[in-house]
């Protein structure tokens, strides 16, 4: 084989058309030769709407990359360049539940973040481990790109628990480049971000537009910021920013407002209708849409869906590893020391330099108070949830619950626990529940 | 002089008559020979009613140390050989103030920990930095044994912001020593803790008796642990303390119950009794007794009142120095590495050998996720709290309340903020209010 | 002015004509509008000759560039976007000095490292700290790039010392490119190397040739490795660099090969023709050949002088931060934790990403014991020479000296330090001799 | 068995009766039942001439000590409660070799330091760790108290490569106290020393008497130190210390002096007089003195040997152990951080507190870089030889020889080593050699 073979776990997934125009676009240099698409015998039905849709879009494009569609995990990894993983262990359904019950005991229910976040940890971490196993034995030489959330989480586990060459991928650090550019009128190129943080609680500390810093801009409501579509948006107080002396991410939203969060999904608890519910309904309407065999692109629909860009971010990057570019990427991976004040072996998401056979990150280095505690106690609860995921002691759990700074008990960790434990059991191998 | 110069500030306390009853039973070893107690002037009439009491006691003892209650206080720092620092800026009607604004708010209202301690640290920062400027000028020798509260942050803004041999005191660790000695009737001596964290957030990682590890007495309730008696009890859940693998101090409940305790601060606050109403009470009860010219010694009740034992911390601490006994205390001291995950310039609580030149943190090393997270968070939050006590920046205080874990926004801790500011305004001299 | 302005400290340099053949080649993306060749009365005669082929040099490329050759440093300095230093405090004369002194006290006489580097150190620090002042106040926007030697520590003085924005440079990395993508016949791009350690004492850690370790073929003879030509050239024992675990560079054999080093050194000394004496020699028949009108490029024998490709390297550099390419150099740089086991406010060598308004090193993160401990003594030694240096503190000056690993004794110290003080007394304001 | 188990691996030194009369002097507090004097029956005479010598001091003292001299090191370690080494494998004749191959080549031949050192530890590795083996077996709860040199280096190889509870023990640091105690006139306790460093490089930076700082009567002549015996005296260069900021150990000559000290050493080499010929020359006589049936007290003659006060150094620590005084005593021990230069898993010499389960290094904090860069580089060295000593790699071999700052290349280092390994082959078990 000539070209890549690129397997895509989670084939099925509504965003696959999205990551397919990326390739499409960037086929004279990518060269793909072989796309598998991987999902489980429950999502057959979806499976088989996608890939009528990428071979339309395949077709379409003039180009002529094989699309293998299959259930058969270990054949589309073997020998393969990529994996990438957009999986959902127990789909929407279990996504809503990690909502409501969260919500439910007044806690804020979100997706990467919380209990619910936790609790897709938890579902996530067996399966992905079990990919590494077959990756390590059948494509050792593969990279693997995850984008299966909560993304820190679960690239950290894979760091920390198999030899697979991992990078986290997040759609967000793309949008700021893509939205600041649009704002000065520059190229992406001509904007440079400091992030420091790690996924989902990303600080930008600086910001240049042509090597001038242009962040005062932001702190003085001069220039608008990126807000992710699918996060609540209730403005940020510009004084705080300033004196934070920093740009949060959307997610910070979670922690900077979480009384206002909690307040909004307390309402749309009560009618039934969380963001699973929205989620839900978007994706039923986008197969619907996907079903269409007139349908040879992408459909605009998609980005409201929540991952714009997404595709451009995984696209690039292998790009920059196949023609060993040596260019700047914002990716989570290993800290190794970058940002001193987190653990040598926690994922991080920061600026690295990508080259054919390492991601390296820049060094951070110091970073302020107002961003260091936060940080830090976020990240000494993914560090637990890791532990708990990979060995199933629902001590270690019950602890990492309780370090979310968005829990406000012992107790009430252990009573959340409990019932995300009841309905998730099937998910949940590794604990003797 | 040939015997010790001690000058005690906020010498109009009701904790004095304990304080004396430590000197006393010491007289011998430590031979004080003036003992000033300063207070300002509206301190007044307590100042009179403690004078009073302390040389009834000390004559009833047979010691002859000469008490000298004053207005004056650089005259009693010049040429002290101790500092004792238990006063409280604005009285107990500020605390009032702090417990009921923040409770008002929905978040906790407690003396030395949320924005009650918040608040609390921003009036006595201007106050201890003005004194350790007369100790610079008058008592450069001296050492300052500080127990005004928030003790870590208060011992942190000096040893950031002055040239004073300072230690910051808590009676917390030796009631843990006291308790552990009573349980298994030896004596304190073989009794062995190791202890990490910061003053108010101190976490017990082993227990010794005689050289033989107990900890899991506690973990599985056969054995019990000090719990001081102005805190809630709740009880701690055991499961939840074995995978914590380390005793929490009382303190901690406001963050491993802070659901709990929260429901019963806003039905104290319905009933307007507070704990600094409680207090109000208890130090009205206090100071009536005091003033009976029958009474010579410290009164039984004053152990109610919080601070029991405290008089022992710090004499046995004063005899160490003296005597340069090279005996282990535990103490609010600079980190300088002890505690590798917390900043070099930190104020940490943790055993030290007490020479009589100098105090030196043992090694702790490194700190299990289940303790670093909340630690490194809370750490945080004082470093910014000893940063805007210092400048007065008003972004800097948002920035520190905002990152303290029971603050559920920055809004809201910005309206906390507004309201406190307010009813303070005469005691936050560095802010331009 | 709408191209830059670039000013050469030490202009009158034979390695000038170096730089032009750069600026020259690289003209139309730098856009280098005047060139200012500062120097100081002592140099007159060669800044002229300089100054002549330079511009017989320009007028030949068919560019415009300004060519402006002065003893006005200041004048030069205003305005500037770039400060290139280039000088040499002493000139050839007092290096002559620095080899013989050390050579007859049995120790290695060299220029950058040993006793020989530590008086260029200090004779040069007082100096470069007088540039930054006035780029402080007459540009304070420029970049310095330093190349005067020993280049680490004189640009960890100005990091430390002043605001400036400095770079230190070296040729040495640049030519490990160069050679192995001859040796594997493949672009520049396709080599990739990590770096460890800091200047003339530098590390390879790894090599990859289009992403493919290739490190293994230097340890068993079948790649050949980069060797300076002013550095001897005794071989390596491949034993030894396969334990080692890495490519050491030319200036390591004064440390890996001091005795064979030494023993050569002390014959060239008794035959009167150390290093300074060939290099006197050599720049002799250069400025001969530069007075040539009819010379009108870079000559050939310049290559021989030792500083190959170090005009690539400047103005790769000056059109990468112009450009704000985000590409990866490898530079002089603060440390600021990127290689953990020294200190933050180092400086170090390493891969760094440049960016029109910052360059950011990548991390190195955990270094082997077989580098960490040579590398930790010597930068110990460089920074008690900042520290000499910039305070003229001559019990520092002792130490470091002692500190330096080439050296046996704290005696031998003293004898050597006394006798090069002696000679360099009017080159050390900062001491008072 | 009510009383204590003592075994002492290498009982047949000549060190023992030092020993026994520290256990004489404390057997009350101490209640030795048992003491094992373990060796190899190459030294069956000198066992059997200690025994008598033991025995008759025992029997003279009126205690009642059970003495039993062993060929069966497993019968007494099992149970024990100390196991003291204090063994030497290879004995006498293989130092003089250490010695002669080392100054043959014209570097310094020492027992623990230099090449010297370095084979001393290679041979004594693999019988540390089989010693130690036997203890996890036999004894596990039984501290180990290692005196065999180079004692940081064993002890080392012990903490990273056993579970032993294990203190690495000098006699270095107590002859400090005793010298500053008699010269002061003062109790030991009024003595306060801070101590920095690793095991025979150990520099005192602060000295406190009765609490005040005294170091500067060192710098200025006013104060004596302690110098070892062993060691040769050229005395100290007042203006070093002082700009050092600290008094280095008598092991320090080998590097401040290191000119100086080969030079005597070749002489002695030549005069065929090394240490190690000394030291046989000493040895002999104390054994024909300890024949002497009438000898019933350590001879005074002991003292010259050089391991003065090492039984009071090790009888005060087993007092410490067992009654659980939380003493300071200087100790090697696990880093754990207390020096932040150095790695967390190295073995260290500082202040300790000693209780009967623990052993806690004093935290030492930053370190200064006149200090740091030569710690740092033996420290390394000493890192690499625990490497090669347990792992039998020739090529680590050679990157620890190198490494040494005493050595001054990889080629000298090489045939060093050849020698050396050709003499030790029945040494190196672990090398294949």
């Amino acid at each position: 084989m000539t070209g890549l073979k690129i397997a895509v776990i989670g084939g099925g997934s509504s965003y696959t058309p999205e990551l397919l125009e990326g390739i499409i676009n960037n086929q004279e240099l990518l060269r793909v030769e072989e796309l598998w698409l991987v999902d489980i015998e429950e999502g057959k039905q979806k499976l088989s709407i996608i890939e009528g849709l990428v071979k339309r879009m395949i077709q379409a494009s003039g180009h002529s990359v094989k699309i293998i569609a299959t259930f058969n995990r270990q054949e589309a990894i073997k020998g393969a360049d990529y994996i990438i993983t957009q999986f959902r262990v127990g789909q929407l359904k279990m996504r809503r539940y990690d909502e409501y019950i969260a919500i439910k005991h007044r806690v804020i229910g979100q997706e990467t973040t919380g209990a619910g976040g936790f609790m897709k940890a938890l579902r996530t971490i067996p399966v992905i481990l079990d990919i590494c196993n077959d990756i390590e034995q059948l494509a050792p030489e593969a990279w693997l790109l995850n984008f299966t959330n909560p993304a820190g989480i679960v690239t950290e586990a894979v760091l920390k628990h198999s030899d697979v060459k991992v990078i986290g991928l997040c759609n967000n650090p793309i949008n700021y480049y893509k939205k600041f550019a649009a704002i000065y009128n520059v190229s992406m190129n001509d904007v440079s971000i400091n992030f420091t943080g790690i996924n989902h609680l990303l600080w930008l500390t600086e910001l240049y537009i042509k090597g001038e810093s242009r962040i005062k801009d932001v702190f003085h409501g001069c220039s608008d910021i990126y807000e992710a579509k699918n996060i609540p948006d209730f403005g940020w107080d510009l004084q705080f920013l300033r004196s934070l002396g920093a740009i949060p991410c959307g997610y910070h939203k979670y922690y900077y407002q979480s009384d206002q969060i909690l307040q909004q999904q307390l309402e749309e608890f009560k009618r039934n209708e969380t963001r699973a519910d929205q989620v839900q309904k978007i994706e039923r309407e986008l197969f619907a849409t996907y079903q269409n065999p007139n349908l040879i692109e992408k459909p605009k629909v998609l980005e409201q869906r929540g991952g714009a860009y997404y595709s451009e971010a995984a696209v690039h990057l292998m790009k920059s590893i196949e023609l060993n570019t040596k260019e700047v990427h914002t990716l989570n991976v290993r800290n190794n020391g970058a940002i001193s004040c987190l653990p040598i072996n926690a994922c991080i998401e920061v600026n690295c330099v990508v080259e054919r056979h390492q991601v390296t990150p820049l060094q951070v280095g110091q970073v302020s108070p107002q961003i260091r505690g936060l940080l830090q106690h976020v990240k000494a609860y993914e560090e637990l949830t890791v532990e708990a995921g990979v060995n199933g002691d629902k001590g270690v759990a019950h602890q990492a619950l309780t370090s979310h700074p968005l829990i406000p008990s012992a107790e009430q960790a252990k009573t959340i626990l409990k019932e995300m434990f009841f309905v998730n059991k099937e998910f949940l191998p590794q604990f003797k529940i």
